[in-house]
């Protein structure tokens, strides 16, 4: 049987997903059909879910359920169905903080996804073309500007984490990929030197990095498990050797790997 | 005044912060110094959690604010502080869940942000390649893969919300810059011909573009007030004359143009 999840919000729908999916995701044996319905600001775009709501409760056979983070409580009530178990993420919480902080809620509209303040969003589209320029070992003079260095060998995850921690937290994320020229000589690339406790390692497990790399250049070198095994082995070595810490990206998401280095360097997060 | 707000978490604090930062973005005159706690996944660390926290009430003279997706019971009960107040997600809404689905949580540790799914995650770097390969007009032959192509003027916003799209939703989305050898032919630029269903404008204010441009390039004719106007309104009346869809970037970060674009195109998202 199917269970379907609606997700619902005045704005952008971001939070209620990310809050609905959290939730979710400690029922693991449950199929979840999941639909998310952003923008819901008018009476009538609230009527139009309730009638949705209701009709997968018709033909899904079971209620539906709804995590919601409208603020109007006028939209709040239209949404609200009896064949459906309704999940109000504002409604929990906002009572005992209201009494808490001695002060109402604004009852304002989307304002944990909107453009809030202009500096900081500027520090995160800095870092996001920060990290662009600096990508893959471009390395133009302005690296001292850089929160972070990740190095690692080609395909170790570096760019996807790199841009998740200028997007999110509007880090200035460079990166500089480890190459067979880089090994045997026990020192830390000559570019990378002033640099060197801004470094961060990534690695990875050779037989994953060869999946990896040989969908990109099918049946190369380049993609030889032998290859990888050899680039893997030298880049933790050199990374040991200069101490410089590191992390194995295998089996973590990039959202994991972005907070465990911001964890380990202490490096703060510029934007919220 | 100043409140100290907690986000403690067993993984990545990614959900917890996102609740809180929702919920206290909901009180727009208390000054809040935000501190996350992520990785408590161990009594120790609880411990020291709880210490924190305390020791903050002290300092602070109030009580903090501590809102927690830990999930282990004994955890969760570690951080417990008399001194504070605790909005602890899990326990609120998983009781009324499994009663719903009839089955019980499995408890399982930060699941909303690990790897997953494997098929999906790749999907995601995949995207991230994508977009990083198909920004700012670099059309190699595979567009035809894109789920979508957003044009406009330089500096209206399509890398980052290129990479937002491509990072948190799984989407293939390449980017293609308007410049003045485009306008004046009242037709779309050759390369982008076959693909018209797939492009969706960005389009902003010319003084905001005037601002950023002018810290890209100072006093350069690229950033002069006349050029901004000029190609603002070449690029406006382009879109509108081919009847391509456009957005105005200047007040919405990026995940709400990400979200309306997904909204107003129907594109779904590959990730979650």
């Amino acid at each position: 049987m199917r269970r379907t999840a609606f997700f619902v919000s005045d704005r952008t729908g971001i939070t209620a997903e990310i809050l609905g999916h959290s939730l979710l995701s400690q029922f693991e044996d449950v199929n979840f059909n999941r639909i998310t319905l952003p923008f819901v600001d008018t009476v009538q775009k609230a009527e139009e879910v309730a009638l949705n709501i209701r009709r997968h409760a018709v033909v899904d056979g079971c209620r539906p359920l709804v995590f919601s983070t409208i603020i109007d409580p006028v939209l709040r009530k239209k949404i609200l169905v009896e064949d459906a178990l309704t999940i109000d993420f504002l409604e929990k919480f906002i009572g005992p903080l209201e009494e808490e902080l001695g002060v109402e809620s604004t009852h304002t509209v989307g304002r944990s996804h909107s453009i809030g303040n202009f500096e900081e969003y500027k520090n995160r589209i800095d870092a996001v073309n920060f990290s662009i320029n600096h990508d893959d070992g471009i390395m133009p003079r302005d690296l001292a500007e850089a929160d972070l260095i990740l190095v690692g060998v080609s395909r170790s995850g570096k760019t996807p984490t790199c841009l998740y921690l200028a997007l999110q937290f509007g880090i200035k994320a460079a990166n500089y990929p480890l190459t067979p020229e880089d090994f045997g000589q026990h020192t830390l690339p000559r570019l990378l030197l002033p640099y060197r406790n801004k470094l961060f390692g990534l690695t990875i497990d050779p037989v994953r990095l060869q999946q990896i790399r040989e969908e990109r250049k099918p049946d190369s070198r380049y993609c030889s498990l032998e290859t990888c095994q050899f680039e893997v082995a030298e880049a933790e070595a050199l990374l040991r050797h200069v101490g410089v810490p590191y992390l194995n990206t295998t089996k973590m998401s990039i959202e994991e790997l972005s907070t465990t280095i911001m964890h380990r360097t202490g490096i703060k997060r510029r934007t919220y």
